[in-house]
């Protein structure tokens, strides 16, 4: 039995306002479930949708308390929730995803030694916290390499290339002297990522691996499937389950990985997000349950939905002004748009997405 | 050019609160589109996902007025809403559908009257204003017929069947000797239905004819597509274009047919919605763009999207208790649960649908 069942009428606690707390309330509706967003911003855009608001500051204990106290599960949008806010919720209303997927992601450096530590293969890596521990892991991990900020960094935000190991000392300003990872740069064919949901019960499952493509740190496009072969999408799954596995996760997991040919391992895992994720937004469109609903029906204790794809689908992110082409777009045959209802198209920002699908291959 | 063009960011006003209210307002926020939904219930299941709300009766006037007056455009989840509510509503913002779809659909026989009008073949039907109107009806008709009250009826509520010459007093009676149509049962074959979707320009484009199966006059399945020949979809496609251009239409109408073998005309209009229709509801699920969210692009002005399927499909309300099953439905693999947030499952309300997809056939 899960510890958690809630029945239609309920409601979910949402921590963070932004498209993936729009989305999951959407999400949730269709379940006859209700949401209660949280967010520190007026205006977030699943205010939109939601049964209930609250706009407070993530470090408000009596505002995290009454939102909590007011619903019967607590969700998050965003793994960057302070982990002190999560325990406040956790003090009224159970939690899923757990403490340590977030602690497990929030900080690469324990991220990258815990998946080490499953056995899994990544790229080679350096923990840095001086000058002298960057020329150490340079030595070590090879250049190019790619030197991360431990905590707070997404969307290629936080993060220096090094190219030379010259560099080290201009990289190490750049990035603020402050506790970081590096990260060698290996050479792969192409990003992959799995999405699973790991419901209370332990039971898994995983849509088909899609193929990423990011452009300047971002998120361009995803296409599902990804052109992999069969063992490989197998051992991706595998990996992505074994990560959930022992965070003991409850929700959407998204594993992100580089896959090679030749090489071997064919996969080393790039970095875990313990959310709904950009990169399985073509579900929405593309198989029978979401990604947000199946995080809405693990969360809930629901049995989890149906993650075979009826389509093959190239979702591609709109990024600040892209979204601007909103009419040309809705014109388009056998195509999905989704707009966040965000107010300004600022550079960098993502606006929306447009799944395309395909039916027939 | 539309009349109306709404850019992502604007506010849709909806009259009624409804189920088909709440999937307008999540097709409209997947469009960047914010809601403003009107109903005279407290807790109406489309206010959980709603930007705004008012609580007011349909003739609260002012309550209207304010509505219209903060939202870009009005549209209707029912059909019987009061004339003069889309009236006060019209001087304060465009009303789509057009009030004429409604003037007509509300009437059981204005609604016949006008679709005769075009040509279009309906069963035998007589308007009864008395008794004596009723006797030469059923003369008319023949026996078996149905007696149905011009106005306010639905599933399957205010008709009477009539089987023998001798009840007609009693029909009579049992109507409130309200002003009627009669009409004639025919044999069919099956019912069908046309969900169709009309621009503000005057496109309009047409899902698949879908087979529908009514239990104690309430819709219980929709297949789609309907087991037709395809000279009869046609056909049933020409039918509903021409009564959505009769009465410029704008957003999506349905219209029923009877569907005969061996007689002719092969399809009779049984009759009208000026809505989305609980026969499209398979749309959400099975086509890239639902009924829902083409309607929210007609009323906005936006370019329809497609109506193209990607899968068949079986959509089968639930009704009553019916909902009391959510859990074993959710573990249905390839199938979609749709609840609406209602909290009593009374006997003969509609709590929610499910869609079983056949991406295979």
């Amino acid at each position: 039995m899960p510890e958690v069942r809630l029945p239609p009428g309920s409601t979910i606690g949402i921590l963070g306002g932004g498209q993936l707390g729009r989305m999951l309330s959407v999400a949730a509706s269709r379940l006859g479930l209700k949401t209660h967003i949280y967010s520190d911003e007026p205006n977030a855009p699943a205010f939109d949708v939601a049964a209930e608001t609250t706009v407070a500051a993530y470090d408000d204990e009596a505002a995290l308390a009454r939102f909590a106290g007011s619903v019967g599960v607590v969700t998050c949008e965003f793994e960057n929730v302070p982990a002190k806010a999560l325990e406040i919720a956790g003090r009224k209303a159970p939690v899923f995803p757990p403490a340590k997927s977030f602690a497990t992601a929030q900080d690469r450096l324990v991220e990258k030694d815990f998946i080490a530590g499953l056995g899994i293969a990544l790229a080679p890596y350096a923990a840095v916290g001086s000058l002298g521990d960057l020329n150490e892991g340079l030595a070590r991990v090879k250049i190019p390499a790619l030197l991360k900020t431990r905590r707070f960094g997404y969307d290629g935000k936080g993060q220096v290339m090094i190219h030379t190991l010259c560099e080290a000392g201009s990289a190490w300003e750049a990035i603020g002297e402050t506790p970081s990872v590096l990260e060698g740069v290996v050479r792969f064919e192409r990003e992959v990522s799995v999405i699973a949901v790991r419901g209370q019960d332990g039971e898994t499952r995983f849509y088909d691996v899609v193929e990423n493509v990011h452009e300047g740190g971002i998120l361009a496009t995803s296409r599902a499937p990804a052109r992999i072969a069969a063992s490989t999408v197998f051992e991706a799954r595998q990996i992505a389950g074994k990560i959930a596995e022992a965070l003991q996760h409850v929700g959407v997991l998204c594993v992100e990985m580089f896959q090679r040919e030749g090489d071997e391992p064919r996969l080393l895992v790039n970095e875990i997000a313990p959310r709904v994720h950009n990169s399985g937004h073509w579900t929405i469109d593309a198989c029978p349950v979401s990604q947000f609903e199946n995080h809405v029906r693990a969360i809930c204790g629901w049995p989890l939905g149906e993650v075979g794809r009826h389509s093959d689908a190239v979702m591609t992110n709109l990024i600040g002004a892209d979204v601007e082409a909103w009419e040309t777009l809705a014109a388009e045959p056998n195509t999905a748009v989704h707009l966040y209802g965000k107010a300004e198209p600022r550079p960098g920002r993502k606006m929306g997405h447009v799944t395309r699908l395909f039916p027939e291959s």
